[in-house]
């Protein structure tokens, strides 16, 4: 049995504590939170964050559910003094770095970390390195939505004035059967996406400033076309309180004589905390394998051989699957 | 540079040699047939099969690409005894068998191959062991077509009285709608695909006969719905000269609390060997990469991570592709 532990009971950990239970060959040992135990009524067994330490050795891997831009900095390094890790840790420009640090804890330490593992980063990632492999003429795009992105409803929430938020990646259609049809075209973010948001905002706030500083907000907002719709936080709450998220992958080469081959890997997720805990927990029995193995350090999806995601010994996987 | 050999140089050895070019790491040696080389007016180097033995130490990867039923079951395993080689064995009932000689063979002289590698078998392999780690309750359908399959046309050309065959197997899309739309259904290879075969005979060679040997040999015709057409062989070779394919994975699994992830890799080519070739290329600097570091025996793609397949740099795979 593979024992595993949860850092950080939000929406993912909940799910990652639930998904587990599908997972025969593993058990969940305990929910790391900085929050008070006492206001989960879960079936779960909980303990502070600050206790953690006195797991070691008897948690084989820890799945690390915080958020990227406050939590796993700060705790993936830390966690991996003492436990083989994995997170999902998605700011995109900070990965290299990331795993960089992660790399140097876990050699020192003799634990192994997997960083920066999900749906995207993480399966897509796999996709754009098998894709870009096939040729050098490999031309592909990656495209997200119709889903909720949380980075983005954050990123409003913490404008001055605004109750609580929900951003909507929308995909361009048009774009996507554009690059299905074979057609080598650039495009940018911004031409394969636009945003909806959904905002409740605090009595006397001014909706005009609000949106003006939504729409001019660099990096997230200001090369999209985006649309804001103000409504009463009660209404938010019921009417937008779905984690359905969906992307693709797709794109094509044309070999030396000019045949092209077209291929795409897509996801469509009623709720992407669940699917986002499903990879994590197949990859973190990867974590645990290679670590029997010896290696130490971090790595990411790269390094990961697709048998060590399975449960089902090779023998099986070969009759089955290959 | 990595130095690759051919064996055989029918439509797949033609466009391993073609699409080598694209790869600058890599150097075609020479390409081995059992036919006179005389007969080949391409600008590549050829030699006698019966000579392979004398490049040893000259190449570090052969690419096998003579057919399933008859060339790579014999020729993997001796070529194997001196080189490290990759295949793209796909009878999928002796798989298992052919990968097992083949490790024994690798062992004992300290060479590595990696067998079963393309697309199905291959990267439809990876896709449903992937597929299948995310849940136990996941459930997904393999499904080819419409194209043109090399193992099946080959088998017909096998049977004594054929000049020539090609085998198209055909798509069942409601099968496909159906899974798609999330239904659970159970549907075998034959509930989700047809085959239909057209045949060039020799002189006095008996239809009938032909036909009852093409329907009754098994894993390729026994279980389908197959359908014999005859014709001239220049009718043939007019018609029937496209080598596209297509193929599709598809399907999805319910989270704990009831939530639906769909999941799909699909490929459309318009000639399964220029694509077959690129996952060979791909994968040969793999078995090269996983050599140097000491493997020998024999691996399947399981086996793979997906950093070996690219010929860029680690650090430069996690910036772009992460």
């Amino acid at each position: 049995m593979i024992r595993i532990g949860i850092v950080g009971y939000g929406n993912l950990g909940k799910s990652v504590a639930r998904e587990l239970k599908n997972n025969s060959d593993m058990i969940l040992v305990c929910i790391f939170s900085r929050r008070d135990k006492k206001l989960f009524k879960d079936e779960y067994f909980f303990d502070s964050y600050n206790n953690i330490k006195s797991y070691k050795g008897k948690i084989d891997v820890m799945i690390m559910c915080g958020g990227s831009q406050k939590d796993l900095p700060e705790q993936s390094p830390e966690v991996l003094k003492d436990f083989c890790i994995i997170d999902s840790f998605d700011t995109h420009q900070k990965i290299l770095e990331h795993l960089k640090k992660l790399n140097k804890v876990g050699t020192q330490n003799k634990t192994l970390g997997l960083c920066s593992c999900g749906w995207d980063p993480g399966l897509f990632s796999l996709m754009r390195v098998l894709f870009s492999s096939f040729s050098k003429n490999s031309h592909f795009h990656t495209f997200w939505g119709d889903g909720i992105s949380e980075g983005h409803s954050d990123a409003i929430r913490k404008i001055d004035g605004v109750l609580d938020a929900r951003q909507y990646t929308i995909l361009n259609k048009q774009a996507l059967n554009l690059v299905r049809s074979g057609k080598r075209v650039n495009l940018s973010p911004s031409d394969k996406h636009k945003r909806e948001c959904y905002v409740a905002i605090k009595k006397g706030a001014k909706k005009d400033e609000i949106e003006q500083k939504i729409k001019s907000m660099p990096y997230y907002f200001l090369d999209y076309e985006t649309n804001v719709h103000f409504l009463p936080q009660k209404k938010l709450e019921k009417e937008h309180n779905k984690l359905y998220h969906a992307g693709v992958v797709s794109g094509f080469f044309d070999s030396k004589s000019g045949n092209e081959s077209f291929f795409e890997f897509s996801l469509k997720l009623d709720s992407n905390p669940d699917f986002t805990a499903s990879v994590l927990i197949c990859f973190s029995r990867a974590v645990y394998r290679l670590y029997q193995e010896g290696k130490v350090g971090c790595l990411s999806v790269f390094d990961v051989p697709f048998k060590y995601l399975s449960p089902i010994c090779y023998e099986e996987l070969i009759k089955s699957y290959l």
